[in-house]
């Protein structure tokens, strides 16, 4: 695991941007010095953790390798000390979280290829790599979960997730698939919010 | 797995009951299509993920076969279809559960009585493989969980589970426990909501 | 498992304490009797079953002995009976959940240890462990999860994690080690909260 492969250095990236967008988020709520570094931990190693455990690769990734929790220290450390820098924090709240949803969610895709999971198995355990950070730091925080903010969160993740299955099948390099899928979750959550794109909601007029 | 055994067929339909179940609460909470399909899919494999990753049956069962995610995405399409037939919202909603409820508690305890757990143990198992996927729709959906709505709701899940550790003691056939208990469980759940039997509740007069 | 270890021990202790208040928590908020048992379970083995699933420890420690269910049933009974004794409910609720804390912290980071994990990674991973039921008891029942109610809750967990490395890598006794660090755990908790010291917090202006 000392090798720094891409997934390797991809798997990092997404821990380091949801740390950020987790002690945001706490910091948002004033919590303490050790409730910032929690919720910075936990959204940060959350969709690792469940892709491993459902997978059943355990202990989980986090656990075989200590630069995760020194990164995620650093970089929480950083967010405090740069707090004031980073003011406009919805928007870089946003920022981060969205580049930590386009590498897990390819992480998670790539995981269930490698187990040779059916393709729709792997972009669903994608899209739940990728959500599940912000999910429980907004469950913890109190927040309406980010999923469900009319973002289209989700839909980035699973479209995504199926031009990673449709360039494995061409047989394209491992590498250039990594980075091309990525970075297509994350400008489409870009594009969809920046135009305010939003899917239909099928409204259940309940007569109770 | 291609085999169609009642335990596959029970977990099936119980995946089938949830999904309903989920999409409905979706609807009402006005999310979008996607939200939707995620509410549904996570009520509706909620309960067999937790049951699986506690025993230490992993991939998980929705990762080993297509075709739980490819029944969830045509029964949510379906309720949304036919979400205005669905229309007595309460009804619908509390029907599905029941029938989830009742399934996935006895293919949880049927999961540890085969893996050798103590009769007690495999009616827990049971209970949370019943309760878990409502559980998570109800916490994503920002409801009271469904199970501390004063329906008895788990009484019915640890009654059914006692009746299938009884009778698989009692060496009757495996097929006729499932339905038959299967059955109690619904059973239960339905009288005591018909006639709003409630158990005590000892509410602590906290002098703070 | 049958044998009385101290580790052992001090887990079935873990479990006593947060079954208490656990049934406190259900009590206050007026659930039935199977809501009791449930939130008295289910705040008692979360933090073990967290710990057991990431680690990989499958089928989870409360499924291969059927003591830990007599346990939760015998001291939620109990609970329920004297809950006019135990009437200055706060009081009571933080004493055991600050037993559970310690005691718990002190398991995981055993397990951790015991699994040639880096000591930081097993620090964090009693914290985890020590913390997870207590959260899980929060978000049933409604209220702010614990942990971010300003009372260093985490902080005691690490700073008892430390010392158990620490001790553990000058060879003391186990037992030793198991004993001085979950008083460690309680007892910086219960200075922490009597005097009311609190670490800072970093409030971000947020210019939305």
């Amino acid at each position: 695991m000392t090798e720094f492969s891409l997934f390797f250095i991809l798997d990092l990236l997404g821990t380091i941007a949801f740390a950020i967008s987790g002690a945001l988020s706490a910091m948002n709520r004033r919590l303490d010095l050790f409730g910032i570094f929690i919720i910075a931990f936990v959204t940060a190693i959350g969709g690792g953790t469940l892709r491993d455990v459902l997978i059943g690769s355990t202990p989980v990734t986090w656990m075989e390798n200590i630069l995760y929790i020194y990164l995620i220290g650093v970089v929480t450390i950083f967010a405090i000390i740069f707090r004031s820098k980073l003011n406009h924090l919805k928007k870089s709240l946003f920022l981060f979280d969205t580049i930590g949803l386009g590498v897990f969610t390819i992480t998670g895709v790539e995981m269930g290829v490698q187990n040779d999971l059916n393709p729709i198995i792997s972009i669903a355990l994608g899209a739940m790599t990728g959500t599940f950070g912000g999910v429980i730091r907004d469950i913890l925080c109190n927040e309406i979960p980010v999923i469900f903010r009319k973002e289209i969160y989700a839909t980035a993740c699973i479209i995504g997730g199926l031009a990673f299955v449709i360039l494995h099948q061409l047989a394209v390099d491992t590498d250039i698939i990594y980075i091309a899928t990525s970075l297509t979750v994350i400008l489409i959550r870009l594009v969809v919010v920046k135009y305010h794109i939003s899917l239909p909601s099928f409204y259940l007029s309940s007569k109770t």
